[in-house]
């Protein structure tokens, strides 16, 4: 087990110019790549331009940030290999399509806590959700901490990511998806909404909740009952109940 | 932040034959009292008379383990002061019926893992849960993590420590409470059940499920419906979504 999660670890990193540029041109998926500040020459120039081109974000660090990662010789170049693959909305879409399922999306805006990303990927799975849709940046890195927190749920279910969540629900509308978001300001319930229709959910994360602009996008916005004096509930817990909520509905047509 | 949880881990510790003992005259509530082998005198079997009268967990440890907790002079005695009040069953179940509620108990059995014994807390409080009811024995330690991961709602909710939980699911069904169990093998849905009686809800650990004994004696068992690979939900995501089915089929009455 440890052996295990340490190849992954050494699979993650590749760096030196030459291999992240070989790497990108071979069109591996990256979840991230650093540059050394002040770092320059034509192979770096091109690491830059084909990382743009694959929406791959781009850091600038200080040296000292490399060498915590590697000590090896990485050239002011360290890029992060995804250890899961990435699919698009509209393949995912189509399949659920396909195979006569009423299509399921859930989005993650703000989540960046690892461990709650993974707990949620779990959930999502186990309840049968057809893709998570994540943003390219600002999302929780998909590590090996993820992967274990959801239980392998990350080797299974499908993650999208999209260039914005906006972007995103854009998309879905015109693909006429109904844009349902988790707002514990909300007068509406949960219960109250209708789910049997082709949906994504947006939860965003404890406290912040889902941006003004999401918010604005979205159909409808509902609320979860809460009765207790803490005012809210685990974002993972959030995200068992509202699909939950979508499964017991289905189940009842 | 750090000074306050310092604070409590020394105040949750008593060690020394004779404060040890005073704590247990004065009723002070302990979660376990910690013996060294072989340690013998008047004051350690008073220790152990009042600890068995007062329900306290005791542990004969070897010297390494309590030197491991206090580098102070314990004599072979080291206690652990409950963090939170613990009520009775039967005072929560009048207080409920007395404000014109339907009580509602959640029973964890064999929940040991104090991070997922919090989550479980946090929601059961958001959710208007009466009490958790958990046994004396093999639950989880009620420590600063279990509080903190709780939200602080280990604070606010109450907790009950059951003798065992077949002792206090006998005692409930005596008071005409209906115990719904958790189980993941059962053909009725969560869905199907009817919780707006007086109910007790059973959860039980990942992977083992709820112990026989307790099965049988359940009035009635539920699973939640799962549609993925992965054949379950995280016990805190288990919770929520039940106590939130408890909700919703209460507030549309």
């Amino acid at each position: 087990m440890v052996l295990l999660n340490s190849q992954h670890l050494t699979s993650q990193l590749i760096y030196g110019r030459h291999p992240v540029l070989e790497a990108l041109k071979a069109e591996k998926v990256f979840e991230k790549i650093l540059l050394q500040q002040g770092a320059f020459s034509d192979e770096i120039s091109a690491i830059k331009t084909l990382a743009r081109q694959s929406n791959v974000p781009v850091q600038f660090v200080p040296p000292q940030k490399l060498r915590t990662i590697t000590a090896k010789n990485h050239q002011g170049v360290v890029g992060f290999l995804s250890l899961i693959q990435y699919y698009s909305v509209e393949d995912v879409m189509l399949k659920a399509y396909d195979e006569g399922r009423i299509p399921l999306f859930l989005l993650l805006d703000n989540i960046t806590d690892v461990r709650n990303f993974g707990a949620i990927a779990r959930t999502a799975e186990v309840t049968g959700v057809d893709a998570l849709i994540v943003p390219q940046k600002g999302g929780a890195l998909i590590n090996e901490d993820a992967i274990k927190t959801s239980a392998g749920a990350l080797n299974l279910i499908h993650v999208c990511k999209a260039q914005t969540l906006a972007h995103a629900v854009d998309y879905l509308k015109l693909n006429g998806i109904r844009i349902f978001a988790a707002d514990e300001k909300a007068k509406k319930k949960v219960f109250e909404m209708d789910f049997s229709i082709p949906a994504a959910i947006i939860i965003g994360a404890e406290g912040e909740g889902i941006s003004k602009e999401l918010l604005q996008k979205s159909d409808e916005s509902f609320s979860i009952p809460m009765l207790g004096k803490i005012s809210s509930f685990n974002v993972s817990v959030t995200s068992g109940i509202v699909l939950y909520e979508v499964t017991r509905q289905r189940m009842k047509q």
